[in-house]
């Protein structure tokens, strides 16, 4: 492949000239933050699913439920979204412009250190962005003024930038303070940072009253719905859900194109897994593949050292928690290189103490390189029991797995010791069902019910389907206590890892990855997309645009349809080479030539896209090479085995 | 199959149970309109699209898009969805309720025929719903009074029903008043219908300043792409986009399950056609087909008889308007029934006039019988340019197509002269951009500015980034006047053929057309989803849970694995009969027993779904006949030719 420097704007060149996708709503002047794919975009964009889907859901026997982006307030507000899913904003109450507040910190050091290299004459990469794109990202950092720093200074921000997805709030407001960070244009100072929600709001039905938000993952609707899931899986743990649907983030001032947008496409899996057993029964198939790690205590000493390691490495090593975890990553790793990530540019970064939810057990996020840096693309989580656990407490209902012991255990466990004969006095007809509502209630229920009913000699609670709003039953009624049993059953909620990708950063990675330049002619671009994903797969090219090669043309499309192969046609006048050139910028990985000697035996030409060479056989043999290695992993060389070396003329 | 009578409770029974949807959030009480698919109903419709996507994308070289749900305001007010996406509602003033206007007047004329029948002694019969169902339902009329009525009455009444989707606000409200409807519950009147806009709303960005909608429909962005379809098309007519996703619509109150939800998958084709020209090429494909269709004449009588008749007959006679619209409709026909609706419940209802928009030249819909009667679920519109020539007007982008014509003509074109000298002295520096203006209007822009000029003797207008937000230009300095001219490119917007799938309504129907229970015992319930379709396609089932079946089944998962056909394994300990009839009310059609002959010969007993008749051999032949019947449409006795009937034990 080409040895040229990566150009962006050559890329976006391309994407844009080939309808990859473009700015939604671009005629009425366009929203940041929302791009339309077109269609080769979309194509990629499915067969990735497709993909993704036999990967994990088929192969693994994943269970997928499609659920609503709609989502009641009150769902979110129990989830945590509400309070904690937002960004740090700073307004500048003079211009009323609104900053982001991690994001200004970070290329307000990175300009000064950029003016520090200046000043002390140290040579720099110019980056590379054409004037369109710089004015979209409305950089809020002008111009580089080249000031020399203090060494010490320099270190000091150094540290930051390695450490700047791990400050709260408070600690950026404290770092504007500590080094005069203020509006880039003004110079001024801004507001203290306050959280922005990041979800958009909306109400449901007529009457205005019920709130509610488009969701900001997939993962509560998978959550919402575990009975039933377990209950699909005859009561069987493990197992795992999965989704693939649009995500909504309602960024404070989003910019770099396709990495940063308030609508987008997740898959998400959550594996829901016995917290004292986390072994993962195919461990084995990934425990020896070799990856880049950068664990949190690296990040947090301030530096970038990756360790290539195998994850069975890591997990014994305890660096990755635990198998499931690994079993992930690894299956991820496979993943993203099958539909066309560069395994040299893929790392996965470890998510440090401050970064991570209080109830996360362990994180690490695959990390792609762009031109933009390391990106975040998919993460995969220990969330531990937190999900099922927030939502059974507020819904009263058990989400939790019932497993029969092998052998009875003797445990303490909480007792509720009722006095039927005073319930029907008290409680008259709703008596059986509070009777019921105490009978159904969890360990950590009856551990929190007998603390309330120590303090206050009563508990008070709202049961369903009850006369009264509230239920109050006094302590001569009941008696919650420790008791050792012998049981049968162990009930438990399960764990979850979550791996959950960024659909469209993953494909901005790709476009990256897969780009080059022809050596001979740098004008001469190619998207070297995995045949698997690849938009189409073949461009049928008759060598000119007449009767006899039209129907050749036709036994070609009907035989390609058939095998359901996507395709185009292009019987433009242009040069073959024109041809084969604008369909390496689609990143189509195969060309079929249709010529006179068709017509006589039935033989065609089959060119592959990243070699330019081309060989020649059957129509039938040559559909069969495509398959082959589009949808069977065969490489060019054993694809073609049957066919024969064609000597073309040049392809111009 | 069953002669039994359809029972909508057994259905619904059979979908819970196998959770192929259920109410989002139900743990938190639900939210009306929005549901959830589970494993197996997300697997059947992520068949059905991957089916739609074969049908139409690939196999008529459509250009699919992925455009964004989040719609900002300006784009929503120009296609008309701000002012007339709505439905008329009546409040009740005393309680608060809120009523659809047209659902309310349809409930109540319908009770009131039904107490008719009643008083008349007239048989009945019961509807079929579920307790829960019925409360979920809201049901307006709780119950029917058995009242005579007059003759006449009755027939008013039933002239009403056949009408019901064709009336405006303001009659609804006359027939209520007519006909005394008013809240059902109290019989008091209601406040007259107003309208209530459907559109999900929400603010974009921090400031809250651009405020936007969730889309309700997925064309806008296709219309709004249109250039760059063109352009990716290499301008070439006709040409048809497609988008496949998520569309919204706050309904009023959402009754009928799956049938009327606020959040739906939609699959929307926009074929753009020459107005000129709407004959389509492949038309002799389908011409023979012979449909149901109700045309409007006959409803506007008040009837609903069904004509049968060829689509090319249907053309020809007229009552389809033309040949584009009319080839739409066979592939929706042939769609349908691929997928697994009866063609015996289909049928095409053209939109009365009243129901039409003003700028539709004819619209269709394609209906399904269900036991809540025809339902809506597919329309088929012929949207004239509307859509491209609003967004052109208020852009001021063109959105039309270039066409170079064979032999040069001439025609009276509108011409704009300029007096260039005095351009500069009024315009300064803007000169240039109010010129460029003025050269790249339409003619029907033109046409509109030389009434201005007329009229007014100048001309107003908004030039993107010149220094006024209106720029005057005075009859002084231009003329437009219609001259002769021959021209060699004819300029013209096309127009726009829509075919639009609601696919949750689809799935719906297909689940009733293919739902049955078995002759010997009505408690087996069979979905006869056709295999391409069926979530799983295989059920693997070791005719017992041990070693040596468990490896014998390793090999059979492998193979199926290598196939890439959708299987599910149940080795539990449920008898081979249970397990099956489990399986039959998740429609998998397959059935793949191992048993210890597997082991000595490697042969497996294959077993139908439908029939339960069963046949024996070789692994590799049972996968090659799945994988026959599944995708490349072979009936059981073709795809099983290989194979030797078997005879089994008993199922039970």
């Amino acid at each position: 492949m080409s040895n040229e420097e990566f150009s962006r704007e050559a890329l976006e060149s391309v994407l844009k000239r080939r309808f990859f996708f473009a700015p939604s709503f671009e005629i009425y002047g366009g929203v940041s933050g929302l791009y339309d794919y077109g269609p080769p975009g979309c194509a990629l964009q499915a067969n990735i699913i497709d993909a993704w889907r036999k990967h994990f859901v088929l192969e693994e026997d994943m269970l997928e439920v499609d659920c609503t982006m709609l989502t009641p307030h009150e769902v979110l507000k129990t989830s945590g979204h509400v309070d904690k899913f937002a960004d740090w904003m700073c307004r500048d109450l003079k211009t009323g412009e609104i900053f982001r507040a991690d994001h200004l910190v970070e290329e307000v050091i990175e300009a000064r250190l950029k003016g520090d290299k200046e000043a002390r004459g140290i040579a720099q990469e110019e980056p590379e962005e054409e004037d369109e794109q710089k004015k979209k990202r409305k950089k809020k950092v002008k111009e580089i003024k080249a000031i020399k720093l203090d060494d010490e200074v320099v270190q000091e921000y150094e540290t930051i930038l390695a450490k700047i997805d791990g400050y709260s709030g408070p600690e950026l407001g404290a770092l504007m303070k500590q080094y005069n960070i203020g509006n880039p244009a003004t110079g001024e100072a801004l507001e203290p940072p306050i959280e922005f929600n990041l979800m958009f709001e909306t109400a449901i039905g007529p009457s205005g009253q019920l709130k509610g938000y488009l969701r900001p993952e997939t993962a509560q609707g998978q959550f919402l719905n575990f009975n039933k899931l377990l209950d699909f899986n005859n009561e069987r743990m493990p197992f795992a859900s999965a989704s693939i649907g649009k995500s909504f983030r309602n960024e404070i001032s989003p910019r770099s194109g396709l990495l940063r947008v308030r609508e987008f496409l997740m898959a998400e899996i959550e594996h829901f897994v016995d917290p004292e057993n986390k072994a993962h029964a195919n461990f084995d198939a990934i425990k020896d593949l070799k990856i880049s790690l950068l664990p949190k205590e690296v990040q947090q000493a301030g530096k970038t050292d990756i360790s290539e390691i195998t994850i069975g490495e890591a997990v014994a090593k305890k660096i990755i928690d635990n198998e499931t975890l690994g079993y992930f990553i690894g299956r991820i790793y496979l993943f993203l290189v099958k539909i066309g990530v560069d395994p040299k540019k893929l790392r996965f970064r470890q998510h440090m103490s401050n970064e991570m939810a209080h109830y996360a057990q362990d994180c690490w996020d695959a990390e792609l390189q762009t031109s933009y840096g390391w990106i975040e693309c998919v993460g995969c989580a220990d969330r531990s029991a937190y999900d099922l656990s927030v939502h059974a407490a507020k819904t009263k209902e058990k989400l939790a797995v019932r497993e029969a012991l092998k052998e009875p255990q003797t445990v303490e466990l909480y007792e509720c010791e009722i006095e039927k004969k005073k319930f029907g006095p008290l409680f008259r007809k709703d008596a059986p069902k509070v009777e019921e509502w105490l009978n159904t209630r969890t360990q950590c229920d009856l551990e929190e019910l007998a603390k309330e009913l120590e303090q206050k000699c009563k508990i008070t609670a709202k049961i369903a389907n009850t006369a009264a709003a509230e239920t109050e039953i006094p302590d001569s009624l009941i008696k919650i206590e420790k008791k050792k049993k012998t049981v049968h059953v162990r009930e438990y909620t399960p764990n979850v890892i979550e791996p959950s990708f960024g659909i469209g950063r993953v494909i901005y990675a790709i476009f990256e990855h897969s780009f080059w330049t022809r050596p001979e002619d740098s004008a001469r671009a190619v998207l070297s997309f995995p045949p698997l994903v690849a938009p189409t797969k073949v461009l049928v090219v008759p060598l000119m645009n007449n009767k006899e090669l039209q129907d050749a043309t036709k036994t070609v499309k009907a035989t390609l349809r058939r095998a359901q192969i996507p395709f185009k046609v292009d019987d433009s006048g242009a040069s073959i080479g024109k041809r084969y050139a604008r369909n390496d910028e689609l990143g189509t990985p195969f060309g079929i030539t249709v010529d006179y000697d068709t017509i006589q035996d039935g033989s065609v030409t089959l060119r592959d896209r990243d070699s330019t060479s081309q060989k020649r056989g059957s129509l039938a043999d040559v559909v069969a090479a495509v398959e082959a290695i589009t949808y069977r992993g065969a490489s060019w060389d054993e694809g073609t085995k049957k066919l024969v070396p064609f000597e073309s003329k040049n392809e111009d």
